[in-house]
Protein backbone atom coordinates (compact mmCIF):
# COMPACT_ATOMS: atom_id res chain seq x y z
CA UNK A 1 0.00 0.00 0.00
CA UNK A 2 1.02 3.54 -0.96
CA UNK A 3 2.06 5.73 1.99
CA UNK A 4 0.24 8.94 1.34
CA UNK A 5 2.55 11.01 3.34
CA UNK A 6 5.59 10.04 0.83
CA UNK A 7 3.86 10.49 -2.87
CA UNK A 8 4.79 12.97 -5.54
CA UNK A 9 1.38 14.99 -5.96
CA UNK A 10 1.15 16.49 -8.94
CA UNK A 11 -1.55 19.83 -9.78
CA UNK A 12 -2.24 20.90 -13.14
CA UNK A 13 -3.63 24.18 -13.28
CA UNK A 14 -2.93 25.55 -10.10
CA UNK A 15 -5.72 28.29 -9.74
CA UNK A 16 -8.44 28.55 -6.72
CA UNK A 17 -9.42 24.52 -7.00
CA UNK A 18 -5.56 23.47 -7.92
CA UNK A 19 -4.33 25.93 -4.98
CA UNK A 20 -6.67 24.73 -2.30
CA UNK A 21 -6.01 21.11 -3.26
CA UNK A 22 -2.36 21.46 -2.76
CA UNK A 23 -2.79 23.85 0.75
CA UNK A 24 -4.82 21.04 2.03
CA UNK A 25 -2.39 18.72 0.95
CA UNK A 26 0.63 20.38 2.23
CA UNK A 27 -1.18 20.99 5.47
CA UNK A 28 -2.61 17.43 6.68
CA UNK A 29 -0.60 15.20 4.51
CA UNK A 30 2.50 16.27 4.01
CA UNK A 31 3.08 18.60 7.36
CA UNK A 32 4.92 15.76 9.42
CA UNK A 33 8.77 16.06 9.45
CA UNK A 34 8.39 12.08 8.50
CA UNK A 35 6.56 13.21 5.16
CA UNK A 36 8.86 12.51 2.19
CA UNK A 37 6.45 13.75 -0.17
CA UNK A 38 5.99 16.65 -2.36
CA UNK A 39 3.92 19.32 -4.16
CA UNK A 40 4.56 19.62 -7.82
CA UNK A 41 2.45 22.04 -10.26
CA UNK A 42 2.45 23.53 -13.66
CA UNK A 43 0.13 26.29 -14.42
CA UNK A 44 0.08 29.46 -17.58
CA UNK A 45 0.31 32.12 -14.90
CA UNK A 46 4.10 31.93 -13.56
CA UNK A 47 3.39 34.72 -11.19
CA UNK A 48 0.80 32.13 -9.10
CA UNK A 49 3.72 29.39 -9.48
CA UNK A 50 6.65 31.28 -8.69
CA UNK A 51 4.19 32.33 -4.97
CA UNK A 52 3.32 28.91 -4.70
CA UNK A 53 6.74 28.26 -4.38
CA UNK A 54 7.96 30.88 -2.08
CA UNK A 55 4.66 30.24 -0.02
CA UNK A 56 6.17 26.82 0.50
CA UNK A 57 3.24 25.27 -1.06
CA UNK A 58 4.71 23.62 -4.56
CA UNK A 59 8.08 21.78 -4.12
CA UNK A 60 8.92 22.42 -7.79
CA UNK A 61 7.26 24.31 -11.02
CA UNK A 62 6.78 23.66 -14.16
CA UNK A 63 5.91 25.89 -17.06
CA UNK A 64 2.69 24.05 -19.76
CA UNK A 65 6.11 23.58 -21.69
CA UNK A 66 7.48 21.58 -19.22
CA UNK A 67 4.18 19.52 -18.02
CA UNK A 68 5.16 16.03 -19.53
CA UNK A 69 8.83 15.79 -17.34
CA UNK A 70 6.17 16.93 -14.38
CA UNK A 71 3.45 14.10 -14.88
CA UNK A 72 6.55 11.35 -15.64
CA UNK A 73 7.32 11.83 -11.31
CA UNK A 74 3.92 12.31 -10.26
CA UNK A 75 2.16 9.84 -8.03
CA UNK A 76 -1.18 11.22 -7.88
CA UNK A 77 -2.37 14.10 -10.30
CA UNK A 78 -5.14 16.43 -10.14
CA UNK A 79 -6.02 17.76 -13.68
CA UNK A 80 -8.11 21.48 -12.18
CA UNK A 81 -9.00 22.60 -15.33
CA UNK A 82 -12.19 23.29 -16.89
CA UNK A 83 -13.99 20.82 -18.62
CA UNK A 84 -13.23 20.66 -22.05
CA UNK A 85 -9.06 21.35 -21.31
CA UNK A 86 -9.37 18.68 -18.72
CA UNK A 87 -10.34 15.98 -21.80
CA UNK A 88 -8.12 17.33 -24.11
CA UNK A 89 -5.16 17.50 -21.91
CA UNK A 90 -5.63 13.99 -20.71
CA UNK A 91 -5.73 12.93 -24.45
CA UNK A 92 -2.74 15.04 -25.36
CA UNK A 93 -0.74 13.70 -22.24
CA UNK A 94 -2.28 10.26 -21.65
CA UNK A 95 2.01 8.71 -22.44
CA UNK A 96 3.44 11.09 -19.97
CA UNK A 97 1.92 9.70 -16.68
CA UNK A 98 3.74 7.78 -14.49
CA UNK A 99 3.13 4.12 -14.62
CA UNK A 100 0.91 3.20 -11.89
CA UNK A 101 -0.09 6.92 -11.52
CA UNK A 102 -3.24 7.40 -9.94
CA UNK A 103 -4.90 10.50 -11.93
CA UNK A 104 -8.01 12.13 -11.41
CA UNK A 105 -10.11 15.49 -12.30
CA UNK A 106 -11.84 18.34 -10.98
CA UNK A 107 -14.35 18.85 -13.49
CA UNK A 108 -18.49 19.43 -13.05
CA UNK A 109 -19.43 17.66 -15.70
CA UNK A 110 -18.60 14.01 -16.25
CA UNK A 111 -20.45 12.28 -18.73
CA UNK A 112 -18.83 13.90 -22.19
CA UNK A 113 -15.01 13.01 -20.84
CA UNK A 114 -16.20 9.87 -19.83
CA UNK A 115 -17.50 8.95 -23.31
CA UNK A 116 -14.29 9.76 -24.82
CA UNK A 117 -12.62 7.12 -22.07
CA UNK A 118 -11.52 5.09 -25.10
CA UNK A 119 -9.22 7.35 -26.19
CA UNK A 120 -7.02 7.90 -23.50
CA UNK A 121 -7.28 5.29 -20.79
CA UNK A 122 -4.61 2.99 -21.05
CA UNK A 123 -3.76 0.25 -18.32
CA UNK A 124 -0.24 2.34 -17.45
CA UNK A 125 -2.24 4.79 -15.07
CA UNK A 126 -5.84 4.97 -13.05
CA UNK A 127 -8.23 7.24 -13.88
CA UNK A 128 -10.42 7.66 -11.14
CA UNK A 129 -12.77 11.08 -11.90
CA UNK A 130 -13.33 12.66 -9.25
CA UNK A 131 -15.13 15.94 -8.38
CA UNK A 132 -14.43 18.13 -4.84
CA UNK A 133 -18.39 19.56 -3.86
CA UNK A 134 -17.07 23.11 -2.52
CA UNK A 135 -15.91 26.21 -4.48
CA UNK A 136 -15.31 30.27 -3.44
CA UNK A 137 -16.99 33.23 -5.23
CA UNK A 138 -13.21 34.00 -5.55
CA UNK A 139 -10.93 33.06 -8.34
CA UNK A 140 -7.29 32.10 -8.47
CA UNK A 141 -4.34 30.80 -6.78
CA UNK A 142 -4.40 33.77 -4.29
CA UNK A 143 -7.96 33.74 -3.09
CA UNK A 144 -6.93 29.32 -2.35
CA UNK A 145 -7.44 28.32 0.92
CA UNK A 146 -6.75 24.90 2.10
CA UNK A 147 -9.69 24.91 4.39
CA UNK A 148 -12.61 25.11 2.23
CA UNK A 149 -13.21 21.21 1.85
CA UNK A 150 -13.77 21.04 5.64
CA UNK A 151 -17.19 19.08 6.05
CA UNK A 152 -17.37 19.13 2.46
CA UNK A 153 -18.19 16.30 0.01
CA UNK A 154 -16.26 14.32 -2.59
CA UNK A 155 -17.90 12.30 -5.74
CA UNK A 156 -16.49 9.58 -6.65
CA UNK A 157 -16.58 8.14 -9.83
CA UNK A 158 -14.43 4.76 -10.12
CA UNK A 159 -14.35 3.03 -13.69
CA UNK A 160 -14.62 -0.40 -13.85
CA UNK A 161 -10.94 -0.90 -14.00
CA UNK A 162 -10.22 0.99 -11.59
CA UNK A 163 -8.45 -0.85 -8.81
CA UNK A 164 -9.66 -0.95 -5.33
CA UNK A 165 -6.39 -0.18 -3.22
CA UNK A 166 -6.34 3.14 -5.32
CA UNK A 167 -10.01 3.92 -4.95
CA UNK A 168 -9.09 3.15 -1.31
CA UNK A 169 -5.74 5.44 -1.19
CA UNK A 170 -8.12 8.55 -3.28
CA UNK A 171 -10.60 8.37 -0.19
CA UNK A 172 -7.84 7.79 2.72
CA UNK A 173 -6.54 11.47 1.01
CA UNK A 174 -9.55 13.24 0.92
CA UNK A 175 -10.27 12.71 4.05
CA UNK A 176 -7.26 13.86 5.33
CA UNK A 177 -7.50 16.91 3.26
CA UNK A 178 -11.13 17.89 5.61
CA UNK A 179 -13.76 16.09 3.66
CA UNK A 180 -16.12 14.35 5.39
CA UNK A 181 -18.80 12.57 3.00
CA UNK A 182 -17.28 10.54 -0.01
CA UNK A 183 -19.67 9.45 -2.41
CA UNK A 184 -19.01 6.51 -5.11
CA UNK A 185 -21.50 6.65 -8.08
CA UNK A 186 -21.40 6.95 -11.76
CA UNK A 187 -20.92 9.90 -13.88
CA UNK A 188 -24.36 9.89 -15.29
CA UNK A 189 -25.78 9.90 -11.47
CA UNK A 190 -22.71 12.94 -10.60
CA UNK A 191 -24.58 15.15 -13.32
CA UNK A 192 -28.15 13.90 -13.04
CA UNK A 193 -27.97 15.29 -9.19
CA UNK A 194 -25.00 18.15 -9.94
CA UNK A 195 -27.36 19.39 -12.55
CA UNK A 196 -29.99 20.23 -9.46
CA UNK A 197 -27.81 21.09 -6.19
CA UNK A 198 -25.36 23.04 -8.28
CA UNK A 199 -25.89 23.97 -12.06
CA UNK A 200 -29.74 24.96 -11.24
CA UNK A 201 -28.69 26.68 -7.98
CA UNK A 202 -26.49 29.16 -9.78
CA UNK A 203 -29.14 29.35 -12.69
CA UNK A 204 -31.90 30.83 -10.17
CA UNK A 205 -28.96 32.67 -8.47
CA UNK A 206 -28.14 34.31 -12.13
CA UNK A 207 -32.00 34.95 -12.69
CA UNK A 208 -32.46 36.26 -9.25
CA UNK A 209 -29.81 39.15 -9.67
CA UNK A 210 -31.02 39.59 -13.16
CA UNK A 211 -34.22 40.62 -12.35
CA UNK A 212 -33.80 43.04 -9.72
CA UNK A 213 -34.68 46.05 -10.43
CA UNK A 214 -31.36 48.14 -9.31
CA UNK A 215 -28.45 47.48 -7.60
CA UNK A 216 -29.78 49.73 -4.57
CA UNK A 217 -32.38 46.48 -3.22
CA UNK A 218 -30.21 45.69 -1.26
CA UNK A 219 -31.04 48.63 1.25
CA UNK A 220 -34.28 46.47 1.83
CA UNK A 221 -32.20 43.21 2.28
CA UNK A 222 -32.24 41.20 5.32
CA UNK A 223 -29.50 38.71 4.35
CA UNK A 224 -32.02 36.21 2.12
CA UNK A 225 -31.24 37.83 -0.92
CA UNK A 226 -27.43 38.21 -0.38
CA UNK A 227 -27.69 34.14 0.80
CA UNK A 228 -29.73 33.30 -2.87
CA UNK A 229 -27.68 35.25 -4.73
CA UNK A 230 -23.67 34.90 -3.54
CA UNK A 231 -22.71 32.46 -6.07
CA UNK A 232 -24.36 34.81 -8.32
CA UNK A 233 -20.81 36.00 -8.51
CA UNK A 234 -19.93 33.54 -10.89
CA UNK A 235 -16.94 32.66 -13.43
CA UNK A 236 -18.46 33.22 -16.64
CA UNK A 237 -16.90 31.04 -19.09
CA UNK A 238 -16.50 28.82 -16.47
CA UNK A 239 -20.22 28.47 -15.79
CA UNK A 240 -21.12 28.63 -19.38
CA UNK A 241 -19.16 25.46 -20.67
CA UNK A 242 -20.78 23.38 -17.53
CA UNK A 243 -24.43 24.80 -18.08
CA UNK A 244 -24.38 23.69 -22.09
CA UNK A 245 -21.87 20.62 -20.96
CA UNK A 246 -25.04 18.91 -18.92
CA UNK A 247 -27.88 20.85 -20.70
CA UNK A 248 -29.85 17.70 -21.22
CA UNK A 249 -30.10 17.09 -17.37
CA UNK A 250 -29.75 20.99 -16.73
CA UNK A 251 -33.01 21.63 -18.35
CA UNK A 252 -34.85 18.65 -16.65
CA UNK A 253 -34.04 20.08 -13.45
CA UNK A 254 -35.14 23.43 -14.34
CA UNK A 255 -38.37 22.29 -15.75
CA UNK A 256 -38.53 20.43 -12.48
CA UNK A 257 -38.33 23.90 -10.60
CA UNK A 258 -40.45 25.64 -12.99
CA UNK A 259 -43.50 23.62 -11.52
CA UNK A 260 -42.79 23.61 -7.70
CA UNK A 261 -42.39 27.62 -8.42
CA UNK A 262 -45.83 27.27 -10.64
CA UNK A 263 -47.46 25.24 -7.69
CA UNK A 264 -46.88 27.84 -5.07
CA UNK A 265 -47.98 30.63 -7.70
CA UNK A 266 -50.85 28.98 -8.02
CA UNK A 267 -51.59 28.67 -4.34
CA UNK A 268 -51.34 32.90 -3.99
CA UNK A 269 -53.25 33.85 -7.10
CA UNK A 270 -56.54 31.70 -6.15
CA UNK A 271 -55.28 32.58 -2.30
CA UNK A 272 -55.56 29.34 -1.53
CA UNK A 273 -53.90 29.58 2.11
CA UNK A 274 -54.55 25.96 3.57
CA UNK A 275 -52.81 24.84 -0.02
CA UNK A 276 -50.08 27.48 0.21
CA UNK A 277 -49.58 26.93 4.33
CA UNK A 278 -49.48 22.71 3.57
CA UNK A 279 -47.19 23.51 1.01
CA UNK A 280 -45.03 25.33 3.13
CA UNK A 281 -45.01 23.09 6.00
CA UNK A 282 -44.23 20.25 3.80
CA UNK A 283 -41.16 22.21 2.53
CA UNK A 284 -40.16 22.72 6.24
CA UNK A 285 -40.37 19.05 7.03
CA UNK A 286 -37.94 18.07 3.79
CA UNK A 287 -35.49 20.78 4.33
CA UNK A 288 -35.01 19.95 7.82
CA UNK A 289 -34.65 15.86 6.96
CA UNK A 290 -32.00 17.01 4.59
CA UNK A 291 -29.58 18.16 7.02
CA UNK A 292 -26.22 20.00 6.81
CA UNK A 293 -27.97 23.16 8.23
CA UNK B 1 -35.49 65.16 24.18
CA UNK B 2 -36.13 61.63 25.90
CA UNK B 3 -33.03 59.55 27.21
CA UNK B 4 -33.14 55.96 25.75
CA UNK B 5 -31.42 54.55 28.87
CA UNK B 6 -34.23 56.10 31.17
CA UNK B 7 -37.54 54.45 28.96
CA UNK B 8 -39.71 51.79 29.73
CA UNK B 9 -40.00 49.34 26.63
CA UNK B 10 -43.36 47.33 26.08
CA UNK B 11 -43.09 44.26 24.20
CA UNK B 12 -45.99 42.16 22.56
CA UNK B 13 -45.78 39.42 21.56
CA UNK B 14 -42.34 37.36 22.92
CA UNK B 15 -41.41 35.25 20.36
CA UNK B 16 -37.86 34.93 18.43
CA UNK B 17 -38.35 38.86 17.39
CA UNK B 18 -39.67 40.35 20.37
CA UNK B 19 -37.31 38.46 22.45
CA UNK B 20 -34.83 39.20 20.01
CA UNK B 21 -35.43 42.93 20.23
CA UNK B 22 -35.41 42.67 24.21
CA UNK B 23 -31.81 41.53 24.33
CA UNK B 24 -30.78 44.01 21.90
CA UNK B 25 -32.22 46.96 23.89
CA UNK B 26 -30.68 45.37 27.27
CA UNK B 27 -27.19 44.22 26.34
CA UNK B 28 -26.72 47.63 24.47
CA UNK B 29 -29.28 50.34 25.69
CA UNK B 30 -30.19 49.33 29.30
CA UNK B 31 -26.53 47.78 29.96
CA UNK B 32 -25.08 51.21 32.30
CA UNK B 33 -25.46 50.95 36.01
CA UNK B 34 -26.56 55.11 35.01
CA UNK B 35 -29.68 53.41 33.23
CA UNK B 36 -33.24 53.45 34.93
CA UNK B 37 -35.07 52.44 31.29
CA UNK B 38 -36.79 49.39 32.01
CA UNK B 39 -38.44 46.10 29.39
CA UNK B 40 -41.76 44.89 30.33
CA UNK B 41 -43.13 41.82 28.01
CA UNK B 42 -46.67 40.65 27.60
CA UNK B 43 -47.16 37.11 25.28
CA UNK B 44 -49.66 33.90 25.64
CA UNK B 45 -47.07 31.84 26.27
CA UNK B 46 -46.04 32.36 30.02
CA UNK B 47 -43.35 29.98 29.57
CA UNK B 48 -41.26 32.33 27.76
CA UNK B 49 -41.93 35.42 29.67
CA UNK B 50 -40.92 33.33 32.90
CA UNK B 51 -37.86 32.68 31.48
CA UNK B 52 -37.15 36.03 29.93
CA UNK B 53 -37.65 37.41 33.96
CA UNK B 54 -35.32 34.92 35.16
CA UNK B 55 -33.00 35.92 32.81
CA UNK B 56 -33.01 39.14 33.43
CA UNK B 57 -34.10 40.46 30.08
CA UNK B 58 -37.47 41.23 31.27
CA UNK B 59 -38.42 43.31 34.09
CA UNK B 60 -42.08 42.89 34.51
CA UNK B 61 -44.66 40.83 32.37
CA UNK B 62 -47.73 40.61 32.23
CA UNK B 63 -50.61 38.12 30.65
CA UNK B 64 -52.27 38.89 28.02
CA UNK B 65 -54.92 39.87 29.86
CA UNK B 66 -52.97 42.43 31.56
CA UNK B 67 -51.72 44.18 28.59
CA UNK B 68 -53.52 47.14 28.70
CA UNK B 69 -52.01 47.88 32.53
CA UNK B 70 -48.49 47.03 30.29
CA UNK B 71 -48.99 49.20 27.05
CA UNK B 72 -50.31 52.68 29.87
CA UNK B 73 -46.57 52.63 31.41
CA UNK B 74 -44.37 52.03 28.39
CA UNK B 75 -42.46 54.85 25.93
CA UNK B 76 -41.71 52.65 23.55
CA UNK B 77 -43.88 49.84 22.53
CA UNK B 78 -42.64 47.15 19.87
CA UNK B 79 -45.93 45.16 18.51
CA UNK B 80 -44.33 41.75 17.80
CA UNK B 81 -47.13 39.79 16.22
CA UNK B 82 -48.46 38.37 12.53
CA UNK B 83 -49.44 41.00 10.43
CA UNK B 84 -53.39 40.49 10.64
CA UNK B 85 -53.10 40.17 14.57
CA UNK B 86 -51.39 43.34 14.70
CA UNK B 87 -53.96 45.43 13.13
CA UNK B 88 -56.00 44.09 15.03
CA UNK B 89 -54.09 44.43 18.08
CA UNK B 90 -53.76 48.20 17.60
CA UNK B 91 -57.37 48.56 16.94
CA UNK B 92 -58.30 46.99 20.14
CA UNK B 93 -55.96 48.85 22.48
CA UNK B 94 -55.77 52.15 20.64
CA UNK B 95 -56.99 53.78 24.30
CA UNK B 96 -54.15 52.10 26.16
CA UNK B 97 -51.17 53.44 25.26
CA UNK B 98 -49.29 55.96 27.01
CA UNK B 99 -49.67 59.88 26.08
CA UNK B 100 -47.06 60.34 24.09
CA UNK B 101 -45.44 56.94 23.08
CA UNK B 102 -44.24 55.44 20.51
CA UNK B 103 -45.72 52.65 18.66
CA UNK B 104 -43.93 50.60 16.11
CA UNK B 105 -44.54 47.00 15.15
CA UNK B 106 -42.92 45.38 12.95
CA UNK B 107 -44.52 43.03 10.45
CA UNK B 108 -43.13 41.94 6.70
CA UNK B 109 -46.19 44.19 4.97
CA UNK B 110 -46.91 47.31 5.49
CA UNK B 111 -49.81 48.44 3.35
CA UNK B 112 -52.76 46.95 4.42
CA UNK B 113 -51.85 48.10 7.97
CA UNK B 114 -51.28 51.37 6.55
CA UNK B 115 -54.83 51.58 4.76
CA UNK B 116 -56.63 51.39 8.45
CA UNK B 117 -54.89 54.08 10.25
CA UNK B 118 -58.17 55.69 10.67
CA UNK B 119 -59.03 53.14 12.67
CA UNK B 120 -56.56 53.04 15.46
CA UNK B 121 -53.95 55.86 15.06
CA UNK B 122 -54.73 59.26 17.35
CA UNK B 123 -52.99 62.23 18.49
CA UNK B 124 -52.41 60.28 22.03
CA UNK B 125 -49.27 58.15 20.35
CA UNK B 126 -47.30 58.43 17.62
CA UNK B 127 -47.81 55.64 15.15
CA UNK B 128 -43.93 55.07 13.50
CA UNK B 129 -44.39 51.56 11.22
CA UNK B 130 -41.26 49.69 11.11
CA UNK B 131 -39.57 46.91 10.05
CA UNK B 132 -36.30 45.09 11.22
CA UNK B 133 -34.79 43.42 8.37
CA UNK B 134 -33.36 39.83 10.21
CA UNK B 135 -34.65 36.84 11.34
CA UNK B 136 -33.86 33.31 11.92
CA UNK B 137 -35.49 29.97 10.33
CA UNK B 138 -35.54 29.01 14.56
CA UNK B 139 -38.50 29.93 16.15
CA UNK B 140 -39.90 30.95 19.73
CA UNK B 141 -38.06 33.18 22.40
CA UNK B 142 -35.95 30.23 23.70
CA UNK B 143 -34.07 31.16 20.03
CA UNK B 144 -34.03 34.56 20.24
CA UNK B 145 -30.41 36.39 20.54
CA UNK B 146 -29.40 40.23 20.58
CA UNK B 147 -26.51 39.96 17.98
CA UNK B 148 -29.24 38.73 15.07
CA UNK B 149 -29.65 42.47 13.80
CA UNK B 150 -25.71 43.35 13.87
CA UNK B 151 -25.39 45.06 10.60
CA UNK B 152 -29.02 45.01 9.10
CA UNK B 153 -31.18 47.09 7.96
CA UNK B 154 -34.13 48.96 9.86
CA UNK B 155 -36.46 50.32 7.29
CA UNK B 156 -38.88 53.04 8.83
CA UNK B 157 -42.06 54.52 7.43
CA UNK B 158 -43.01 57.41 9.23
CA UNK B 159 -46.54 58.94 9.25
CA UNK B 160 -47.57 62.44 7.89
CA UNK B 161 -47.84 63.47 11.45
CA UNK B 162 -44.85 61.48 12.76
CA UNK B 163 -43.04 63.76 15.13
CA UNK B 164 -39.33 64.19 14.03
CA UNK B 165 -37.85 64.03 17.53
CA UNK B 166 -39.82 60.91 17.66
CA UNK B 167 -38.56 59.37 14.38
CA UNK B 168 -34.74 60.47 15.65
CA UNK B 169 -35.08 58.81 18.47
CA UNK B 170 -36.21 55.58 16.93
CA UNK B 171 -33.35 55.94 14.45
CA UNK B 172 -30.94 56.32 17.77
CA UNK B 173 -32.71 53.10 19.18
CA UNK B 174 -31.94 50.74 16.20
CA UNK B 175 -28.63 52.22 15.57
CA UNK B 176 -27.73 51.32 19.10
CA UNK B 177 -29.33 47.85 18.70
CA UNK B 178 -27.04 46.93 16.05
CA UNK B 179 -28.53 48.16 13.16
CA UNK B 180 -26.20 49.79 10.84
CA UNK B 181 -28.93 50.62 7.98
CA UNK B 182 -31.71 52.71 8.23
CA UNK B 183 -33.87 53.46 5.63
CA UNK B 184 -36.96 55.72 5.65
CA UNK B 185 -39.18 55.38 2.90
CA UNK B 186 -43.58 54.43 2.88
CA UNK B 187 -45.55 51.83 2.75
CA UNK B 188 -46.04 51.10 -0.59
CA UNK B 189 -42.25 51.14 -1.64
CA UNK B 190 -41.73 48.85 1.52
CA UNK B 191 -44.20 46.21 0.30
CA UNK B 192 -42.60 46.56 -3.44
CA UNK B 193 -38.97 46.14 -2.55
CA UNK B 194 -39.84 43.55 0.15
CA UNK B 195 -41.38 41.45 -2.24
CA UNK B 196 -38.54 40.88 -3.86
CA UNK B 197 -35.73 40.65 -1.43
CA UNK B 198 -37.75 38.74 1.46
CA UNK B 199 -40.71 37.16 -0.10
CA UNK B 200 -39.52 36.38 -3.62
CA UNK B 201 -36.54 34.41 -2.06
CA UNK B 202 -38.59 32.59 0.03
CA UNK B 203 -40.96 31.72 -2.62
CA UNK B 204 -37.77 30.17 -4.52
CA UNK B 205 -36.26 28.64 -1.69
CA UNK B 206 -39.49 26.69 -1.39
CA UNK B 207 -39.78 25.60 -4.66
CA UNK B 208 -36.51 24.37 -5.07
CA UNK B 209 -36.88 22.02 -1.85
CA UNK B 210 -40.23 21.04 -3.02
CA UNK B 211 -38.41 20.19 -6.67
CA UNK B 212 -35.55 18.27 -4.76
CA UNK B 213 -36.20 14.58 -5.83
CA UNK B 214 -35.29 13.26 -2.54
CA UNK B 215 -33.88 14.31 0.80
CA UNK B 216 -30.65 12.17 0.46
CA UNK B 217 -29.95 15.12 -2.50
CA UNK B 218 -27.57 16.92 -0.22
CA UNK B 219 -24.94 14.39 -0.47
CA UNK B 220 -23.88 15.40 -3.74
CA UNK B 221 -24.55 19.55 -2.78
CA UNK B 222 -21.24 21.62 -2.29
CA UNK B 223 -22.98 24.70 -0.77
CA UNK B 224 -25.26 26.25 -2.89
CA UNK B 225 -27.90 24.18 -2.48
CA UNK B 226 -28.15 24.58 1.33
CA UNK B 227 -27.32 28.19 1.14
CA UNK B 228 -30.75 28.74 -1.07
CA UNK B 229 -32.40 26.47 0.90
CA UNK B 230 -31.87 27.77 4.33
CA UNK B 231 -35.15 30.11 4.47
CA UNK B 232 -37.14 27.29 3.24
CA UNK B 233 -37.28 26.00 6.92
CA UNK B 234 -40.03 28.35 7.25
CA UNK B 235 -42.54 29.41 9.61
CA UNK B 236 -45.81 28.50 7.68
CA UNK B 237 -48.45 29.95 8.84
CA UNK B 238 -46.84 33.80 9.53
CA UNK B 239 -45.25 33.37 5.50
CA UNK B 240 -49.01 32.40 4.07
CA UNK B 241 -50.03 35.13 5.71
CA UNK B 242 -47.67 37.52 4.35
CA UNK B 243 -47.24 36.23 0.78
CA UNK B 244 -51.39 36.53 0.79
CA UNK B 245 -51.47 39.81 2.46
CA UNK B 246 -48.26 41.46 -0.43
CA UNK B 247 -49.93 39.54 -3.09
CA UNK B 248 -50.02 41.50 -6.02
CA UNK B 249 -46.30 43.30 -5.58
CA UNK B 250 -45.11 39.39 -5.05
CA UNK B 251 -46.97 38.27 -8.23
CA UNK B 252 -44.65 40.73 -9.71
CA UNK B 253 -42.07 39.85 -8.60
CA UNK B 254 -42.06 36.39 -9.32
CA UNK B 255 -43.12 37.10 -13.09
CA UNK B 256 -39.83 39.24 -13.57
CA UNK B 257 -38.09 36.27 -11.98
CA UNK B 258 -39.71 33.95 -14.25
CA UNK B 259 -38.47 35.85 -17.13
CA UNK B 260 -35.22 36.42 -16.10
CA UNK B 261 -34.82 32.17 -15.38
CA UNK B 262 -36.29 31.66 -19.33
CA UNK B 263 -33.84 34.11 -21.07
CA UNK B 264 -31.22 31.84 -19.01
CA UNK B 265 -32.60 28.93 -20.11
CA UNK B 266 -33.48 29.96 -23.65
CA UNK B 267 -29.37 30.40 -24.10
CA UNK B 268 -29.07 27.14 -22.79
CA UNK B 269 -31.25 25.53 -25.26
CA UNK B 270 -30.12 27.29 -28.06
CA UNK B 271 -26.40 26.63 -26.81
CA UNK B 272 -26.05 30.17 -27.62
CA UNK B 273 -22.83 30.29 -25.26
CA UNK B 274 -22.14 33.99 -26.17
CA UNK B 275 -25.17 35.35 -24.96
CA UNK B 276 -25.04 33.08 -22.13
CA UNK B 277 -21.60 33.95 -20.65
CA UNK B 278 -22.15 37.79 -21.26
CA UNK B 279 -25.05 37.03 -19.51
CA UNK B 280 -23.55 35.76 -16.47
CA UNK B 281 -20.72 38.60 -16.85
CA UNK B 282 -23.68 40.73 -16.29
CA UNK B 283 -25.16 39.37 -13.26
CA UNK B 284 -21.80 38.90 -11.66
CA UNK B 285 -20.62 42.56 -12.34
CA UNK B 286 -24.64 43.59 -10.98
CA UNK B 287 -24.33 41.56 -7.81
CA UNK B 288 -20.54 42.45 -6.66
CA UNK B 289 -21.97 46.33 -7.43
CA UNK B 290 -24.78 45.62 -4.33
CA UNK B 291 -22.27 45.37 -2.14
CA UNK B 292 -22.96 43.17 1.53
CA UNK B 293 -20.90 40.11 0.01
Amino acid sequence: MKNLSDLVYGIVGFGLMGGSLAKAIRENVLSSSCAHGSIFASDINSASLTLAKEQGIADEIFPVSGVDEMLSQCDFVFICLYPHATLEFLIQHKNSFKSGAVVTDISGVKTEICSHLDEFVSGNFDFIPGHPMAGSEKEGYVNSSGSIFKNHNYILMPLAASKPENVNLFKQLVSMMGFTRIVETDAAVHDHKIAFTSQLCHVIAGALVSSAEDSQITAFGGGSFEDLTRIAMINAPLWTELFLANKKELLLQIENFEKSLDEIKNFIITEDSDSLKRCLENVREKRISMGKI
